[in-house]
């Protein structure tokens, strides 16, 4: 549409307006619409951006006039210390993996996929037909919209073996998004001053929803298989913990997929502790050479509790995510995302349902592995041509992310600073440790900048790590 | 759309699928063309229902099978009873007030205006116009759209008196519906076993959010010109609570609707307490013979924090609203968020933007204030007809819901038994009381069923008081 017009006539009027008085009237529609050969369409646009930025407001059969403009003065907001004194968990503000960058930089920091990765296409018609449907105008129930939660079921029962108990539409809860399935989770499951254990490295949003909850968090060393099934069951025994959080497939940050006897260890070690085990399965649509096949689907006892996100691989628009548990937890966890949400909104379902039940959603998904191949091979080839200093553990086998070990020497907030000062946006990997960082690392997004600059990324970090 | 006619072939195909063997292919889409007298469209729509319900299943160039139906074997989860303990705090599971009901009966107690008071095609025209957007494949940041934030921040900036400082955009943190913010508010202003004021009746919501938190309520009684001053100053200093959770315009559920006096005494106290004031002004848009001047700019020390939504009076499926909150409350507020949430649904907030900044959104409003006049005086007149032991203390000037008292020794449960065996759902007022309830009472909603069949509701009411 005719975005950038409407954006210089936006830019052109707010130049008018800082040096016209209060109350000035403006130039009629037809007047704006000649002096910027415009359309009456772009030149409305234009104003009701100027009204939303609260510069003008229109008088309607009047005219449209230039706000007063307020003095805002310094204020002294010094009591509301006393009044919300110390918090009850301490939470960081910016999470530097959500920064929104410039777009002449190269940013290896991010966790979503370029949006040439999406299914662009059919996000825009599904939620064009949503728009269309009964679900933009009516309230879903607050467990979400029944033919959603039959898909999710459907999806995990597809790989549940024959002889099992499949799970049930009744079973999952839809979420507005993965983040406060992680908050509602470890409130209903562990609860604020229980603990928790939790694979290290993890992904940073679970330890930060773990913080906003009160869990305590307790390390579990992970490697390239997945945890070590004998400490998991010492430390469940020493601190009578009730959940371990794990991301069984490509875990972010490192990209470790636990093979399929680990996966049955860690899930007897959880089963002999009466523990439950959060799946967060967030690269299920992410895997390269091999597939996400969920733990959930080995588990009919209620052990795993399943956290599936569509938002990462469908639109980060489409904010829907499911959880997957039965007995009790289910109860408890639909407690609480009612509190917390009541419910989520039908258009988003809606939208989400039609993309994944799309034909096209299959072409697409087999697409997507072989780019993501092609981008993970190029990081890897540029960091082991460019970057000798840094040591890659392994090639992970799906998922957005290259976890990359630097020397012991490495100062992290000077070396991401001196990448930042020539172009390139780098993760550093401590805010992925829920204790004290074993070791420095990057993590580098392959999924989400251009890969025709990975060369000169990898030739940065480098430099930066030489300097 | 084709709805109905793709129901037919998934209710049709589901019989044949019940007694077809696991394994067996369906027709192709051609022969069940022919047989339905349906597009291809239709037909394809159907299967792909019937594949989100996990019954069939397609295989590309093959065709569309039978799934393997698994007996669902009855499940022991009584280890999770161990595992999960008892609740930290305890929650409702469903909530009367968010009841889904039949077609057929009259649905006085849901909390939502009908469909026809809502600005669909407002709605739909903004949610097709986003879909083609670049909200629709984009992250939007923590706090919101940018935009969309100066739209809240110049709303409330609106009823500021000129010399005041008024809310700058940054002020505003956009969150996905007011219910997560409750808890968002109540975690970060007070936190868990802090004491917190409220006003009795209060929003069920409140309460509920209130309870998933931990915070210890303090209930306020609070009559139609809002809640006492001297009783609110009192407990302050009593309990050394920190905030009050109040609703001065037209309250949920008693449609109250503080005094300009009433309000500055209660800004005072507040002051003076060195505390916060939580404005939830969830019906800013249903002004009926007043307007809903927001308490909030009356206040430049950052005392009183606001609460705007835009899901019901926009719609339910736009789960858009705001906080607005000054100095290091608002820091803590978005830090919270986003630890929750990350952030909104970018096609939901462009949506919300596009609704509210169209002139015909005035439009919409000024006929939304008519149908509400219209609906309430015929709910109050039917009452006063054919209830007459139904006691309404006052009209409200705004709002959804008349708020009735019933003689004291009505029994709640079987009346509202009663009125739901005659066709008629009501919600019983014990939920709306943070504490023992002063009375019993009725929500009753005027703004949800069809105003024609008012008399009738208010006969079976009655009918059931006197049986």
């Amino acid at each position: 549409m005719s975005h950038n017009s409407s954006d210089r006539i936006v830019s052109a009027l707010r130049e008018w307006i800082a040096s016209a008085p209060a109350g000035a009237r403006l130039p009629s529609t037809r007047a704006l619409v000649s002096r910027f050969e415009a359309s009456p369409v772009t030149v409305q646009k234009a104003l009701r951006t100027l009204t939303g930025q609260g510069v003008i407001e229109s008088r309607p059969g009047v005219g449209t006039f230039v706000r007063e403009a307020r003095a805002a003065l310094p204020q002294d907001y010094g009591w509301q210390t006393a009044a919300l004194g110390t918090p009850q968990h301490r939470l960081p503000t910016v999470t530097p993996a959500l920064r929104t960058a410039p777009n002449d930089v190269i940013a290896l920091h991010a966790g979503y996929p370029d949006k040439e990765l999406l299914p662009g296409r059919l996000v825009r018609t599904a939620l064009a037909r949503a728009s269309r449907s009964e679900a933009a105008l009516r309230r879903t129930p607050a467990a979400g919209l029944p033919d959603l939660q039959s898909w999710f079921a459907s999806e995990l029962a597809s790989y549940v073996p024959t002889k099992s108990t499949p799970p049930a539409a009744s079973d999952v809860v839809v979420l507005p998004g993965s983040q406060s399935g992680l908050s509602t989770l470890f409130r209903s499951l562990v609860g604020a001053g229980r603990p928790l254990l939790i694979e290290s490295p993890s992904y940073w949003g679970a330890i930060l929803a773990a913080a906003q909850v009160g869990v305590e968090l307790v390390p579990i060393p992970a490697g390239p298989e997945g945890p070590d099934p004998e400490e998991l069951a010492r430390v469940f025994s020493r601190t009578g913990a009730r959940a371990f959080y794990g991301q069984p497939n490509y875990a972010n940050p490192s990209g470790a997929q636990w093979s399929a006897d680990r996966a049955g260890l860690v899930l007897d070690v959880v089963r002999e502790h009466g523990a439950f085990l959060i799946e967060d399965d967030w690269a299920h649509d992410f895997g390269i050479t091999t597939d996400a096949v969920p733990l959930a689907a080995r588990d009919h006892e209620g052990h795993v509790v399943y956290l599936r996100s569509l938002t990462k691989s469908v639109s980060p628009a489409i904010r829907v995510a499911a959880l997957i548990a039965r007995g009790p937890a289910r109860d408890r966890i639909l407690a609480d995302t009612g509190a917390q949400a009541m419910y989520v909104s039908g258009v988003l379902q809606q939208a989400a349902l039609d993309v994944v039940t799309q034909p096209a959603w299959g072409t697409h998904q087999r697409g997507l592995r072989g780019q993501l191949a092609a981008r993970r091979d190029l990081l890897v080839d540029a960091l082991r041509e460019h970057t000798p200093a840094a040591h890659l553990e392994f090639v992970p086998s799906g998922g957005l992310n290259l976890w990359v070990r630097l020397p012991d020497a490495t100062d992290l907030t000077q070396l991401a600073r001196d990448c930042e000062a020539r172009g390139v946006i780098v993760a550093t990997g401590d805010e992925w440790f829920p204790a004290e960082p074993a070791g420095r690392y990057l993590r580098l997004n392959y999924a989400g900048p251009n890969p025709g600059a990975f060369p000169e990324a990898a030739r940065i970090i480098a430099a930066a790590l030489g300097g």
